[in-house]
């Protein structure tokens, strides 16, 4: 009989469990993750990475429209959108394969079943054989989280979609509702906006891209209506009648209730953590809402077992799951570890134009009392941009007029995702304006904009 | 009769002069630039900016004739080489446009013509109207760089192109022999390789892009082998025999010297500073070879009197000179000023595949008696790159084991010059290998290979 005891005990192999597997047997910690689906979890498989895929797709379809502009001719060009998702589904699996080969090459045991906690570092593995119990000082639960169902707004699969679906679509969308416009709800409406479907996204709040800096949003939405997109905001579908072929959407909106045809519509209105099953309520570990509550390093209030990820609440960021995997099968290894800083996660949204921020928004460093300095800088003055064909955009800093900390940045336009981490290190070694100024920025690149935002919260840029 | 005193004046608009301009300017200087041809010098004109424009047009190009891959289809396509170029010419001219309304914004005096120093602090300019003398107690040299002449390799035009022929090219090169492979070099070649011309690339020395680290040039040229560009390194072009529409160039390689018949020829083999004319050597002005030699503030041998950007040597990088720039008005006005590292200065070649750096290569780092550990990740183990359909390129970070000090990083693939400003932060802000590894890089990006190449550095990448 197998030894069924280890140091570390992972559930869910996603973005969070399969980092700290590896992390933890790196430290020379015995190590097991038990995984029902797929290896990799929702960001390799239908998340972050698919949705990548297609975006690229929809990126090359969108400057070939273009082509005139840049002295090229495309008479005839298309799109089939069978293998635009083919390839989309191929790069999930070529991950997912590397996910499976880094957990073997690091040693680490994979069991393929659903775990229960049944007692204190007690694992029960329901596999296709039977029934496993396992052992281990340390339990990590990375059990991720999937789309939040709205009642009236349920997904079918065949008109109304939830990202997975979205992600394998039975058909192109010809007059397509989003309703959400967080991270997945705008990804979503400009892969399909961009592929020619008459596109409406619906946010209950007062703007799009709730979470971003609300100028930053306001940019973003400007480009988006200029594609061709619809956006109501402070907007709720209360309702979706569903006939063949057609869904009627009851939008409230401005006061009234108007009703909408659509062919698809994808609802994307949230997350929530995947809690059940796991044995969690008779262990009493404490939950709030559908996420497991920890402290700063991501233990629950059961010693030995931890949270990491999408179960461990916002934000739901892979590579926060990633560095909060390492960090505790680093504490776990008897490391001195650092906490967390949630203001030093950045955020990224694919959509086009691309959204990337780290801290705070200019909104929220004034709610904290912070007495700020605001720089900016809009693409149309930067030459790499100009020479790109990407003249729309603006990175935003804001410091603290008393110390110079940088307290954030916030940018919408070409290649922001890539650009941010340059604040993001910055941050992570406490930045002033005075080196960020001093750093010689290469030329010419889209990222002299980060310097030049810089310059101007302090009246100093030089190109504008 | 206008005020002809200043109290700074500037010889030369390009990236170096109009950015001191502007700089001197805010600080509250009386300032006026003189240049003789394009506001914003070759960077904007002919350099930089232009290249970069032409480059997004072969991009562009390239991705279509990719189509298929990310389940597109392109039945018809092609490029109008006259108008890729006439986009170029076109970004080149808005942008120098722009300088002209910031040095006016800035309310800096502009003066076209050709300036010559005739005392210290006296400038004789000779404009089509007429002679003007001027005079300021700081005058700043700024007069750039101009394409190398070889005895034999002179450039004709027609056949034989330098970098300004080959921006507004006569005809699209069939067969192209490239001379030189540093970054202009090789990206002329990248750039006609991309729309089909069959290209040849000779380097003097044992490889192309000699300053960069061995290991990403070799990894390059692979790339550019795989796109069927020739290279020959450790060759040398000896002769060019031109006849009509046909240049027969005489390459000496492998210790014989070979024949072959080009329609045309790019020579880019280096550059030379404009000293000429400039009245230097009357006053004293300590010349080495064709650059003014300045102390590390930029000061010449003539007190008073300063020289920045390419006329004032390596490395010949427009963010070089614009940084110098600011430092020598803010020096001007007293202000406390840090001289430049050479070795916080990064350098980008726009090339498919780009290629970017910053400080010592390992090759330089073990020449300096450092211990190092080097860290290394490949784009074919990111996801992002899988997504984009970009997976070859590498990111290598190079420390000293003692210190943890980033002594170099060197950076090969898809948006590299994007990315290096990241590390030249973390130079800037004299990172160690702690600071990046606990840096949150957003994922799905590119930018975390940055972070898994510091993790492997210490033998503890993730996701390799």
């Amino acid at each position: 009989m197998a030894d069924t005891s280890y140091d570390v005990l992972i559930i869910g192999a996603g973005p969070g469990g399969y980092v700290a597997a590896i992390r933890a047997a790196q430290l020379g910690l015995k190590t097991a993750v038990i995984e029902r689906e797929h290896l990799g979890g929702i960001c390799l498989n239908w998340g972050c990475i698919p949705t990548k895929a297609l975006l690229r797709s929809a990126e090359v379809f969108h400057l070939m429209g273009r082509a005139k502009e840049f002295g090229l001719t495309a008479e005839k060009f298309g799109f089939d959108l069978s293998a635009v998702v083919k390839r989309s589904r191929g790069v999930a699996k070529q991950l997912s394969g590397g996910v499976g080969h880094l957990l073997k090459k690091n040693k680490v045991t994979v069991i393929m079943g659903d775990a229960t906690l049944t007692g204190v570092g007690k694992i029960s593995v329901k596999t296709k054989k039977g029934t496993e119990t396992l052992s281990a000082k340390n339990i990590i639960v990375a059990t991720g989280a999937r789309a939040r169902e709205l009642p009236g707004l349920e997904a079918d699969g065949d008109l109304v979609w939830t990202y997975k679906h979205a992600l394998d679509p039975p058909h192109m969308p010809k007059k397509l509702l989003v309703i959400g416009s967080g991270a997945i709800g705008i990804e979503f409406a400009s892969f399909f906006n961009t592929l020619g479907a008459d596109t409406t996204v619906v946010e209950v709040m007062d703007r799009i891209l709730p979470v971003e800096d609300a100028e930053i949003a306001a940019l973003a939405k400007k480009q988006f209506v200029k594609q061709g997109m619809k956006i109501m905001e402070k907007s709720m579908v209360k309702k979706l009648d569903r006939a063949k072929g057609k869904v009627t959407a009851h939008i409230e909106t401005a006061g009234k209730t108007i009703k909408q045809e659509f062919d698809t519509v994808i609802s994307a209105v949230g997350i929530v953590g995947n809690i059940e099953g796991l044995g969690l309520e008779a262990l009493g570990v404490k939950i709030d809402r559908t996420h497991i509550v920890t402290d700063q390093y991501c233990e629950t209030s059961v010693p030995g077992l931890y949270a990491i990820g999408d179960i461990a609440g916002a934000p739901w960021l892979a590579h926060k799951a990633s560095h909060e995997g390492v960090m505790v099968a680093e504490k776990i290894a008897g490391r001195k570890v650092h906490a967390i800083k949630p203001e030093s996660i950045a955020g990224c949204t694919y959509c086009y134009p691309q959204v990337a921020s780290v801290g705070y928004t200019e909104a929220k460093a004034k709610e904290l009392g912070y007495d700020i300095k605001v720089g900016r800088f809009p693409f149309m003055a930067n030459g790499k941009a100009i020479a790109l064909g990407e003249p729309e955009g603006l990175i935003k800093t804001i410091f603290d007029a008393k110390t110079g900390e940088l307290l954030g940045a916030h940018m919408v336009g070409a290649e922001v995702t890539e650009l941010i981490q340059g604040y993001v290190i910055g941050r992570q070694m406490e930045t002033t304006e005075e080196d960020l100024m001093h750093t010689i920025f290469p030329h010419p690149t889209l990222s002299e904009m980060m310097h030049e935002s810089v310059l101007d919260a302090y009246g100093r840029a030089i190109h504008f």
